[in-house]
């Protein structure tokens, strides 16, 4: 059975890779595509690497007749996306992107991004879209709110850990470095290849970055207790990739142990063996997530790193196996390609 | 149908690359994979990121059964590549990604390579693999021999208009740009990473590449008298792609029409607007080309621009396209999966 | 002897580069800086890089008081430049980086810039600051008018060879290859680290880049007749650096002969032995400018590579060695340090 | 007053970077340069970069006259550099910037190390070779041991808040990034650029990394008891730069106000305002660190991030800082040029 999709916000690089995995998707199939102020144009002219699919043109999301659609995929900006996804048919299954129903609590959503929700109805359907914990309510959601990408890595570090209760919830530090492409295809001086190659830098230090945000509501939840973990991004000169090196005290072999058996049937998270720890560039154009643990030289710590791709398991590719759910589809239908390396 | 398929020399990028394809390909099953110093490894021991697949271990060559094989991919070096495949039951088909047999005339071969072949009957019945140009001859062929990465560059380019008579034959330039895997996993220093980035230059000046060898063979034949091409690569700071800048003589808008025209029915040739240009990021990770056209200020001159991925449709994506017409399967199987941008 | 500099425009790459250079200066002393959207703030803020120097801060030029300053370095963009320079006191010395005063024929100005030039006699009056090539003229001129850096390149490989007669003047093409520094601060969607590692394209391709006004105008009246050559620029993904791959016809071991007699007493220019060819890795940072040459197989051509660092020999170093001749110093004072590699 | 100095092991990077920064040096003149298996080369040819230098040719160790020095400095893999300075006379001063003469007691070299030492009465003279903080000792040393470049990293962080008493001893996570170039020109697979490009990893994870040795040392001295630290180091796709993020608890702004005051003299010390952090890119190439300290949203810790180049000032600009204290020179001497952004 064949699923007609659309693409909100198609000009940005999530909307990109959202097009770039439904291309070899087995049952989907893309009926509209929105960018504001590309719209009229094809999407090879956007982006050229997309040229050779028979795509329809750009429009303006006000042109796109959403009757004929099983499924919208979101990926605006946060704000925009609360905007539109209030005014769509209530029929149509949604998959958002943006950060606008990450958050449970309103109040929440007001602190880390400055303003009130303007759809709080829509916000207590939204289902969190970690897929791998989510699976049950995603099957039956008719909102899905995509994670950040860094959310997303932490979480994979951590939930199994939180939940079996087997390292210091007071003592957790996510030193994370990300590549570019996260920040999207904005016109920043500090995304200007000539400010970002050849080196590294840390941002929003200090816990401002508002991926924190989705950390305290999932963690604290899992834990049935406030958790509040510390959490540095830092900047590499790579356009995808995450890499989330977690600092936690307890067993390292039962963290371990524990992680091994929670991803035991998930075909998309990879625990390497005990000592052994990721690269970004081994999950690269992919959905995989691969985790390593090694313990401390400093007894009673251990090291858990998480990798995945931004675009991919971190957003796009995570949208995608989302929506397979929703549409009663394979979980992993056109999303078992392989990481692209060198 | 379901065919069984052998890589022999799997520990290189190509090697890794043809797994990579194949993991997807929906009707090919890896049942051996040879690498001489990795044998008794997991292939995701020597490329991590394709250790989410069930594969063979990796073996010694002389401990291959290859009766249960359809079709051997050869991914070992020059040389060695003849001495292996003489050994082959005579029933299995064979896609060679070495230079051994992509020389029609032994002398050129000794002239280039250094040395004498040591498999002229093989050689002697081996189809050049440039897909496109061989089609018919690669269907029913026992040995295809896979082309140099620079050389299908340049050939996407040119072969058109040297057939269609339309540019000056004793006037043509490649000016290529190539990342860095096409040399392979080697240890050399100038592979190093710090050797490498941020800064590019030329190599092989002059017209002592290899990959000349191709040019002068295939360009020849198919003008019908001696073709010698000029042809500098040079080394860029990026992994995969190749950017063929070549410069011609001839009507800017009869090579663009006579390049339209060619590839028109081609699945993976994408000839651009006259007046575009490629980008290796916009095939990168792909078995697509893209081929541009303008015309220079100074008149009766053209720059045609050709892109592809060295280890895709360079190569391994090459190779597999070449398999699928000799197994009888569409050409196209498992190759259609988009660039991967950014 | 200490002279007092003013940098107009002191926020983008080749400000921030003339800072750079000044900072260890035997005998300069900076005393005003512009920026315009940035005044009031301090050097070290724009330019982390800069913030261990004592410096002025920023302001609007027309807070600036010119009275103290010997010479200007003007780096402002073209258009810009023309208008603010034709209100500097008539005893400032001025080297400027823009475009502005590069072309001595108004009529080439208004074609390639799209307007007519607002300082005619300013125009008349400067010097193009090519210094190995106009040196007697900058010694005691009041303007001087920075070179492009693309154009530096190719008139290194090129102008011996024309003065000389030893190519043919019809059959000269350029194929270079440019860092992304060269385009400047700008926030543009192409120079975004996303867009831009990992690959190469070329741009302007057919003969419409502005440096070819330059070559036209100093190959011209080297020759004594038009010269039109053919100039295909390429971006790479590295910060800094020029490649200019130059192909000619001539015999090569003349055009070597040539190039090392005409460069034999210059300080920073390197003609490497013959079949050598250089790298921009190995002049990034520097003053210096490395050039090889390699005669083709195809008889009768030849290869001339240029490279230099576009921000320093290219524009900000050009400048200082221009403003240390015009202030009677040593022509290489301040410029002597090595490359930085790797 | 000019002094002799030579250069053994000037093959490597940390010798190359030793005579680029030298070449400018006002009273330093290179009478030999050492490399065993390149002997009789041109530096030149070995580093294309330094090409424009009058420099002695490469020689090996045992054909060089040492009475004419006064200085060497000693750039050649640990265990080797004790076997060759053991043979030097004694009345040359001599800057290692090998691991074999930074840890004082015995035994911990040979732990981490994995031999004994072959010359203990030198180890026990030798200075380590932390500038800012053994400054008196240097400058009346015959032997100055070159530190670590992470281990620099994490002492700039950290040693003044240790000697102040302002963090918990037994709290300490130091999570550092580094380019590759700290890794030397060997050939291994993993420092391929088609290996590291376009992604990061960590490595030594666990506590395995030989410069902890150096923490262990210098920071148990300064608390006077025992102090293990955190550290897990990553590789990123730059070939400079060294960033390490240091998790503390303590009072952020006491933290602050420490470093501050520490390195308020310090030439190439820059402590950053309260709040901002540090890039790898702007002391690129320079002889500066830089450092920023935030405070965590969770309570009572902090973030103290230090940046460095490994090159400079992490090996051979601190080499030359010592060397300038032994020779009697001005410390700063040759060392203040500003770092190379972009």
């Amino acid at each position: 059975m064949s699923h007609n999709v659309i693409i909100l916000g198609a000009s940005g690089y999530t909307g990109a890779e959202l097009v770039r995995l439904i291309a070899t998707h087995p049952s989907m199939n893309i009926v509209a595509l929105s960018a504001d102020r590309k719209a009229g144009l094809q999407m090879g002219e956007v982006f050229p690497h997309l040229r050779h699919l028979a795509l329809p043109k750009l429009q303006k999301i006000d042109e796109i007749n959403f009757n004929r659609a099983n499924l919208v995929f979101c990926a605006l900006p946060h704000a925009t996306s609360q905007a539109v996804i209030r005014t769509l048919p209530g029929d149509i299954k949604v998959v958002d992107l943006s950060a606008d129903f990450r958050l449970r609590d309103p109040e929440e959503y007001a602190r880390w991004y400055g303003k009130d929700h303007a759809a709080l109805d829509l916000q207590s359907e939204a289902v969190y879209g970690l897929t791998e914990f989510y699976r049950d309510q995603i099957e039956t959601a008719r909102l899905v709110a995509g994670t950040g990408c860094n959310a997303a890595t932490g979480q994979y570090a951590l939930r199994p850990l939180i939940a079996a209760g087997v390292i210091d919830l007071d003592e957790i530090i996510i030193d994370l470095k990300t590549g570019v492409s996260g920040a999207g295809r904005s016109l920043k001086e500090n995304l200007l290849h000539a400010e970002l190659s050849e080196g590294t830098h840390a941002y929003a230090v200090g816990g401002t970055h508002r991926h924190l945000a989705e950390f305290d509501q999932e963690f604290s939840a899992l834990a049935g207790r406030p958790v509040k973990v510390q959490f540095t991004p830092h900047l590499i000169p790579a356009n995808r990739g995450i890499l989330g090196t977690v600092y936690v005290k307890g067993d390292a072999h039962v963290i371990h142990d524990t992680l091994t058996e929670a991803y035991d049937d998930e075909p998309f998270i990879e625990v390497l063996p005990f000592g052994a720890h990721p690269s970004t560039r081994h999950i690269r154009g992919s959905n995989f997530c691969h985790v390593g643990v090694t313990g401390d030289r400093v007894e009673g710590r251990a090291i858990v790193i998480a990798a995945l791709d931004n675009l991919t398991k971190g957003s796009s590719g995570q949208a995608l196996q989302n929506a397979n759910l929703m549409l009663g589809e394979e979980e992993t239908a056109g999303l078992m390609f392989a990481p692209v390396f060198p």
